[in-house]
């Protein structure tokens, strides 16, 4: 079907968009070192897409539900949950997971006790690096290794998210540096393979895991790209104009607060300006591009 | 199952709460003279408890597919989609619906053709009141409805939404009263039964239209109880705490930007003060009320 005689709103995907972000990633982040995260499109569909163009076979997820999801698609190789989770009931849901390979984030005795007793096998433990979220203090990662090995758990290394810093404007590469060099100390106390963490906000300039969660590069957004990372927007927004105001000097579309992520504010609509959005409609008109 | 048990993040209603908000706008707004708008709260289920309790048969959609949703839960005594529509293909699964009847806003030429040309049979003339949005001018009401008649529509009256002054401060009641002779001087040229249109923010003042288009009034929101309309909110998120930095002063719990509606700013949690929400997580700590 055209893009032009899709119901709307619609969300659809530049492929051409697409192929480029995949290849650009690649050729820094070739096979295993890349751990797309999905919790940005949730979609297994782009997951297969990923897996098949690039031959990926780990994932990163944020929820126990995109793990059953990928798991479920038959995407189930490598699954890294990255949360703090300390619902046994759910977790047991991944441990049950036929071929699958699941790995869960621990920041604390909680999480490793969760894990262990819902039968999971494997843990990366969480380390903060200054994001304020999940993770353990760095002085704490040894100690928990022990725990968790104690119980049981095969510990597979680190992982630590240098979120705060994906759109850092002011000398990224050397706070990154900094952040990564805790996420290292850490490293040489618990050991393991795996070193997990980083964005899409820092690909170019994280020279510490073993393995980058990037997962806004595939699709992008209009507030990374402000950030200047080199990725370009794959995903839109088609909407339709069903009302127009020439005395008022405004048209209306039939996209609104329900169609959009707003958390960064007003979307974009190229050469226009937007007035507002409510629930299904976005109220815009002639002026500077964007919001 | 206890809500302390749900899996996280989950949706809650309060029921004695929504009890309360229905029973105080059914005393206001009895039988057919209540529209209750739909577009909120996207739920079949609470739809048919709000029929239930008050007797309620007519609701009002944003959309096409909450139409078609009520229609197949046997709500489609009356549904109206107060919003122009100029895909035909789209109407005309509304108007192949079972047992249903629909009415649907025009305010233009081009939704009245798309409207009898998909076969649906009954309209309203969607008015600008103000609100910079659909709706036709006033003076283009009468023509409209003309035109709308020529074509063998049935026009039930008109419409008009005073959505800008929902939340307005400053003289609500006059400024509301403007708005609808506006609305009233269009249906005197429009005819028909039916004036449709107001909200929860103008429930108690509006003297004008013959059935009220309220929705929020069921659930509410953060934002409408500041605007003081004496509705109790009854949706909740539930999350869970899965990570503590007792050394930061913070707590992250399992609920983020993907569980909010984020158009209004930071959700609420009362006695804390809200860091941030990232996409599955928020950030929270000691601090005033609310965001």
């Amino acid at each position: 079907m055209d893009v032009e005689h899709l119901p709307t709103p619609a969300l659809v995907v530049d492929l051409d968009a697409l192929a480029d972000n995949l290849e650009k990633m690649a050729d820094r982040w070739p096979g295993d070192t890349l751990r797309t995260h999905v919790k940005a499109f949730k979609s297994t569909a782009l997951a297969e897409h990923i897996a098949s163009f690039t031959g990926y076979r780990g994932f990163c997820c944020a929820t126990a539900k995109e793990v059953r999801g990928l798991a479920t698609a038959g995407l189930g190789r490598d699954l890294l949950l990255a949360n703090a989770v300390v619902d046994v009931d759910v977790l047991r849901t991944l441990a049950r997971l036929d071929e699958a390979r699941v790995t869960i984030a621990v920041d604390s005795p909680e999480t490793i006790a969760a894990a262990a007793t819902a039968g999971l096998r494997e843990v990366l433990i969480d380390v903060n690096v200054g994001l304020p979220r999940c993770g353990c203090a760095p002085e704490d990662a040894g100690p928990l290794a022990d725990q968790a090995r104690a119980v049981g758990l095969e510990v597979r290394g680190v992982m630590g998210y240098e979120g705060h810093l994906m759109t850092e404007a002011d000398d990224r590469a050397g706070k990154v540096a900094e952040a990564m060099a805790i996420l290292r100390n850490a490293h040489d106390v618990v050991g393991g393979p795996v070193i997990s963490g980083g964005g899409t906000g820092t690909w170019d300039i994280n020279e510490t895991v073993t393995e980058l969660q990037a997962g806004s590069y595939t699709l992008m957004d209009t507030d990374y790209s402000k950030a200047g990372v080199p990725f370009r927007q794959a995903l839109h927004a088609v909407a339709t104009v069903v009302s127009v105001n020439r005395a008022g000097g405004y048209a209306v579309a039939d996209a609104g607060l329900k169609a959009f992520g707003m958390d960064h504010g007003l979307p974009t609509v190229v050469g226009y300006r937007i007035w507002y959005c409510s629930d299904e409609h976005t109220t815009f008109g002639p002026g500077a591009d964007g919001a």
